[in-house]
């Protein structure tokens, strides 16, 4: 387990950790963390643990196929749920961005979705999977998941402060405000609008589009950030300089049991037809 | 890398590694392995690699994420063509057991699927990496894979033979006669037939129906087994006293970067809710 830090007052590496505060011209869209969560009064809203990650490269979360959680409803009028999710895939790269999803109405989160058209996917890393298999067996309609299983919901930040916002159908004027997960232990928070319904009644299957990505900046994500400019490591997509803690992902077995990321294999020497997807 | 070995000549641990050929009666519906594939002339078709698996444990393979195999076309008519796919998912267990899988136009493979409807997913093993890679990174346009890469089409039994078919829709009536994909590094292959075009012309997104799967009969699949008693181990889902070797999934990062299966993590115990899925 990573040691426990307090993500206001650690440096480490000599580089400012809350990079993106003391510098925010360096982050897309002069995005401050914690925007209008309550980060004036002195209180974390939880956010500034997060930093907008390229929309175009969530497959690079999401492909290798971890078990999510997800995260629906609204925090202002309290109808906030999450579940677990084990059913999911990329669709579409960019242009837009899409994720298929399996919910269906055993779940509370159905409703949510439904009614809202909106949802927040977070990718756990496996120093939070007991979490995650134990909101996965019970239900919002019994228990408030967040409390029982001291899951912090953070307030999501506008989408149009996202990294890439405006690639695919005009993310500004839209909101995805289901609650980030918020935790040491959560890699990646995706925000997702419903794009087709067609295929609900039929399978369950939600087809997604992703309008703001942001990854945990404490995250040694050595895959997924590609050829950073070294520079820019500090505030932006996270990786770099920053790395600090590997985090990685589990796999659902589809039993209860779970594997989790071992030995990365580099390829990219022999992937001549895809350079696209490796800046 | 496990040791070569002749799948004819060798046994292992006492067992008969051809054991559903000495006692067929304790394969499903007396399936023969290589059945009508020239396994009586003395040469192995590739098929009695694999034994039949329970198609509503398909998730099994599918749910973690593996990087996987395509194959379309047909043998007989010489249109069969091999891809890599790393968009998919499980959309449900059974009844019937469904799956979603991105193959667009620029694919070969999208043309048979389109006309046959019907193709094979195989799940291959981390030592097959290379090949995995190479063959994705060219077009059955341009090459013919198969004898390129060495990977051999196994004609694929009927899919009355497979584990649980009648399951869902009645495969029995129906064929899936894209080839298997063979080879020692295949932990298996996936018989599907298309169940839904809807979301193909918007998304390139098919939804396939599974009518049979097949496991590498050497695979140690320690997961995906369950509750097997131990009598049944030798010759139907494998497992069991025919442990030999550890097959690993790759999932792919998106930028030809693979993470390998690692530690496996057992949360059984916390899935009370979800106990059908563990038999």
């Amino acid at each position: 387990m990573p040691r426990k830090r307090d993500s206001k007052n650690q440096g480490g590496d000599g580089l400012p950790l809350n990079a993106s505060k003391s510098n925010p011209d360096r982050a897309p869209k002069k995005f401050k963390p914690a925007l209008g969560s309550g980060d004036s009064d002195g209180q974390s809203s939880g956010l500034d643990q997060f930093l907008p990650y390229p929309i175009h490269k969530v497959n690079r979360l999401l492909e290798p196929g971890p078990v999510l959680l997800v995260a629906t409803g609204s925090l202002t009028n309290k109808t906030h749920n999450i579940m677990t999710m084990g059913f999911h895939m990329m669709i579409q790269h960019q242009r837009p961005t899409l994720i298929g999803a399996c919910i269906g109405p055993w779940d509370k989160s159905y409703d949510n979705l439904k009614k809202t058209g909106e949802c927040v996917l977070a990718v756990p890393a496996v120093e939070m999977l007991e979490t995650v298999v134990d909101i996965g067996n019970c239900s919002g309609e019994d228990v408030n998941k967040w409390e029982t299983f001291g899951v912090k919901p953070v307030p999501a930040p506008d989408p149009a402060f996202a990294y890439g916002s405006g690639d695919g159908k005009g993310a500004e004027e839209e909101r995805a405000r289901a609650p980030f997960i918020g935790g040491e232990g959560v890699i990646a928070n995706i925000q997702c609008v419903v794009e087709d319904r067609a295929l609900v009644a039929r399978y369950n299957l939600w087809v997604l589009r992703v309008i703001g990505a942001w990854i945990n900046k404490e995250m040694d994500l050595e895959y997924g950030q590609g050829n950073q400019t070294p520079g820019d490591a500090g505030d932006s997509v996270g990786g770099g300089e920053l790395r600090k803690r590997e985090m990685k992902m589990a796999h659902h077995r589809g039993d209860g049991r779970f594997v989790v990321d071992g030995q990365e294999v580099d390829m990219r020497d022999r992937m001549v037809k895809w350079k696209e997807f490796q800046d």
